[in-house]
């Protein structure tokens, strides 16, 4: 039992499918909703989200409990009075259940944690862990793939994306599926990931071609190549239009694949995708609300027994 | 049966009378409390406008429902991430059940209902349009002039007042309505309100002259000259001080007459007015909370059946 | 009875205990979740504050209660469009059936329940009043010791912080309690305090070192210097770090004693204190929740009769 949603790397397979499973069961309408009724959740959001928080906020709502939240909680942080991230998260706990956290810097919910008498979830922290987010693409991939022995290929920046890195740890626990990276040399995954997929014994791909990734994959990942990771307008330009998924690459795509990114999306995707049966990137985000949901339950000991 | 609210064109008479007596039914308490039990907004606020918002989040509150909030929805805008309002719209209807838009762009309302599947309610669009401004705005007119054959001034920036645009559509469907415009020649009403009145065979007079309006009309519906309409500081501080209502203009005012202003006020209504039992600008700020309540009611299909 | 909670002045020593009684049954679980359910408070904040915010919030939700927010009042303030205050408060009341408001100005609720149909709380004014912080503060205080004949040192910037003024204002109806200021000369407390004290026969010590009052005083009420209130950064250097407490003034501190702070802190008390058990400014915070739960059950009529 996980007290706090911290880091992909703290699930194990039961955990997970547990999670997975109550998921479902909110999709077709099968909880209480009164069943948070009397509990508080805190948003707070050192940088902001609106997607993200309107996300838990949503959940938090169909579940019956209560939502207090900041948009910038910039006064809180050191820059601005000088209070330290111990003593917010101490001073958060008297009003909430249950604090969901947004931070610019990696380890933050893993700080913040420490010091909590209430569940903290990592809603992002830097370019560190987003596991709701990760939990929501296994959904979405699951859902669509029950067997567990499939494809999927990653496309974009894996050396900055947090959302690669923690979908990544929770398919190394499923051993029949195969991994394949798509980026230019300079954008691979990071060390770390790449250690751990290693301790792991996965083997995975790495390429830079995305056509060898759409003629056989079963999961295309796509992502957005962020600029504000790049110093360098030239290189941020340069990578931007690397991989665009359109129309044309459709032709290439196994009718029973899937395309899936986390959003939002600028031009990686062309809107003329939207329509195809395989485009699930909205799906990904309604599935969203159901993980996040699942994640409350979960956390609060509320989910079915039967599914344990 | 609208499925949106974004247009005052939108409607008929009907809806309208539906609309109101909905209204006059939740100003007298008669109303379900959880009537929106487990529903959810999302006020997505392009552009702030907090009381917009605050009326209509406590509508909401007061109808049961829960609300999802965002002063700022600068993140989302493609200024920001580069995302389409059509993809932000798409993401919002999966953690909610209708979206309050403000926008600073004029149509974006139109586009937004055409990507989404919950309701859109257009809570102001750039110079567009305000319907629900408006229909609170007809709601104090009628409560206090049953018989509809009134004259109403408009007066101060015709051009640039959206809120007189939408309320003058709404009067169009009423014949025996007279209406006075009172202005600056260079601030008249635009040409696409000229020909929609003509096109409905609706009369109308034009006057540089308050103090003839403040003669015969029953209502008058004074406006603030909006600063951030001129590239003009000199125009600005002239047409300003253009049309004041003190204490003396009373004295011109029939005794059945009644003031309106939309607020906020500057110096366009001095407060010496406020206690004149004609002055009713801040009932019409309590009847926005009840028409939103029942616009509300109108769209979730929860209005009672005998009115219709 | 108070209509509103806008200074220390306005309470009686029975409105005191009544609120304090309250506090304790909110401590205890006793109170009813539904109590002020179809309720609406608004949170008019003209200066951010998330913890306060965050503090009424949840105390209006666990008492059933609804929350319409703005953490940024700045729109509605004449700086921006040029509305008054008495305006924005009779727009607002349309909305809800109290309003907490945090202004930068002193004396804003004052003028704002002059304007106000419903409860005004003063949730700080400028450098004026922050009664609902001297509530939680005196609570915490006679939680401790109920037999109110104590000492208390206040210490640090006592000519700004408002906090110390409404604190003392209490404290001031307690005649056996000693008060001891510790302060530099230059930040003393303010003339106004000095007569009031006076006014009620009370006495008082003031004294340059923390260090008699570590030794003697049964609460120790720290607080942070206000780099914002210094327009010399060299005065605000000098005076940061001229009262710390640290592991080693716990040496000096009476084992029945209990360290204070309204929070958020900086340097002027080391962590190394916090596991100390006489620190209680976390149960401070907490203490926060339950006096603004009572105060908000007393606005609306709905404390215990038996505590009365």
């Amino acid at each position: 039992m996980l007290k706090n949603i911290v880091s992909a790397k703290q699930f194990d397979k039961a955990t997970i499918e547990h999670i997975l499973e109550t998921a479902d069961q909110v999709r077709s309408k099968n909880y209480d909703p009164n069943a948070l009724s009397g509990k508080i959740m805190a948003t707070l959001f050192y940088e902001p989200s609106t997607r993200t928080r309107l996300s838990f906020e949503s959940s938090m709502l169909r579940l019956g409990g209560g939502v207090i939240s900041t948009e910038s909680a910039a006064e809180f942080s050191s820059a601005a009075k000088g209070e330290t991230l111990e003593d917010t998260i101490r001073v958060v706990n008297a009003f909430s259940d249950v604090i969901v956290l947004r931070h610019f810097s990696a380890g933050a919910s893993e700080i913040a944690q420490r010091y909590s008498r209430v569940p903290i979830v990592n809603a992002g922290d830097g370019n560190g862990e987003h596991p709701t987010q990760a939990l929501l693409d296994l959904y979405t991939i699951f859902s669509k793939f029950s067997k567990r022995d499939i494809t999927i290929a990653m496309v974009g920046d894996l050396l900055n994306g947090r959302t690669i890195h923690s979908l990544s740890v929770f398919l190394a626990l499923y051993p029949k599926i195969k991994l394949v990276y798509v980026s230019p040399e300079a954008l691979a995954i990071p060390k770390t990931l790449r250690s751990h997929l290693k301790s792991k014994g996965i083997k995975f791909k790495e390429t830079l071609d995305l056509n060898v990734a759409l003629k056989t994959a079963d999961v295309i990942y796509q992502t957005r190549i962020q600029k504000e990771r790049f110093k360098n307008e030239t290189d941020y330009v340069k990578f931007k239009g690397l991989y665009i998924i359109d129309k044309n690459s459709l032709k290439q795509l196994k009718k029973t694949s899937i395309i899936m990114h986390p959003l939002p999306r600028i031009n990686e995707i062309t809107t003329d995708v939207d329509k195809d049966p395989r485009a699930v990137y909205f799906q990904q985000v309604q599935n969203g609300l159901y993980i996040r949901m699942s994640v409350l339950l979960y956390l609060f000991d509320k989910t079915s027994k039967k599914t344990r």
